[in-house]
């Protein structure tokens, strides 16, 4: 019998089959006109893919509720929430660089239930439901254990993005690990679920960029909070640590809050 | 007729098509032993890769010189010289963020002739003969033309790589732009020739990050010089700036160099 997180994971899926068709037909011309008109790197296909998903959505679920990065919120006191991101990485979509991708997540009660991330560019995608497991192109897949703070491997999105008072806890955290590779947006939260890196930090996030990923990690094992170490719910916004191994994940944590 | 930047070019193709097959077939496990024994981040791909190469190399063309990440130079004081990074973001590599490559580039008289970025992550490869011509996935390309720096999309490996007393001028200019990109080492490279970019920013670079790149980049229309403006050669080393648009090259150079 298929439960309901196995059911809004399957649709999901198809949501993600939809993404990927109109990202990969999105043609290189509608690009550089949206990004002469548009001061905050959104395009056309963001706003038209988040668009088709929200239909797809509501005719299918008309009590849930969406939430997404181009079109607002809807029915947000709903026991089911959608959490949309039609391309999350639209710089990098814009230059053409692999790592965009398309974030579906289902919030129940607020808190991440199941998550897609899909990466049209290479074809792949992450799925898991939070708690009950992860799968990368279909196999199931585990977060990476066991790795010291020294050794671990971190990545960022973008050093700008992070608003100026986070800047100081960041660089500590960033020099006690050993390495931090920027730019890989929502591609590099699949590593985490895949078990390839050990830590993703950001700050000045919003929901649509974090829900599916959270999705995932926490059925990969892994754990995702604040910088305070509280989970994230419908109300959290901005900074966020994720972990594969929940050690690492406090050790990191110190570091972000010492004085 | 062919002349021997094209039978070079050629040839380099076919030693990518080499490397692609050996970074593609690369085991996961492979990757974790290299991470826990090496500091630096060389995985043995990148030694086998490289060493594989310069055996065809010196096989098929037995006087010319070798410069390579790995394995060191050779004859550097013959008419061409290979210049080889066998896994340019071998950080993102060990992740498997698809943004690494292979760079294989011949220089003539110092000068990088010919160049191939090679991306086994999604398939891609960027070709190009210094003031001739460059290709993508074998089809002619340009660099885009005609961006005001104030609505450049700028790309940059890593803030980290940048040395300290290299921030400053790098700081003053990633605020005159839209845009800063960070971590799409070679494939960053790949869209400035592709006419997707505008600029590319580095330092603490060597000649094997970037001879492939300039030499594709130059034959697409763009230009690429160190911060005082020369053009790359064998003994450079550190600091590059690339850009599409020549007078916007001047405008970022300007920002780069003010007191």
């Amino acid at each position: 019998m298929t439960d309901i997180a196995e059911t809004l994971l399957a649709f999901s899926e198809k949501l993600a089959d939809l993404s990927r068709a109109m990202l990969q037909a999105a043609t290189r011309d509608a690009l550089r006109i949206d990004l002469k008109e548009d001061a905050s790197f959104v395009t056309a296909t963001d706003r038209s893919v988040e668009a088709r998903l929200r239909e797809e959505i509501r005719s299918a679920f008309p009590d849930h509720g969406i939430q997404g990065e181009e079109h607002g919120s809807e029915q947000l006191d709903a026991e089911f929430v959608w959490v949309l991101d039609p391309i999350d990485g639209t710089a990098a979509w814009i230059a053409g660089i692999p790592v965009y991708g398309t974030l579906i997540s289902v919030a129940r009660g607020g808190r991440p239930l199941t998550g897609v991330i899909d990466l049209p560019a290479t074809g792949e995608r992450a799925t898991g439901i939070s708690g009950r497991g992860a799968w990368y192109n279909g196999s199931p897949t585990r977060c990476r254990k066991g790795t010291a703070l020294a050794d671990a491997y971190m990545t960022s999105s973008n050093p700008r993005f992070i608003p100026e008072p986070d800047r100081v806890p960041f660089s500590r955290l960033d020099e006690a690990v050993r390495f931090t590779q920027y730019g890989g947006s929502c591609y590099a939260y699949a590593c985490l679920a895949r078990g390839r890196t050990d830590l993703a930090v950001d700050a000045g996030f919003d929901t649509y960029d974090l829900f599916a990923p959270t999705a995932i990690i926490e059925g990969a094992g892994g754990i995702v909070t604040d910088w305070q170490g509280a989970p994230l719910d419908l109300d959290w916004r901005g900074r966020v640590i994720a972990a594969g191994d929940e050690s690492l994940h406090a050790q990191a944590l110190a570091r972000l809050q010492e004085r």
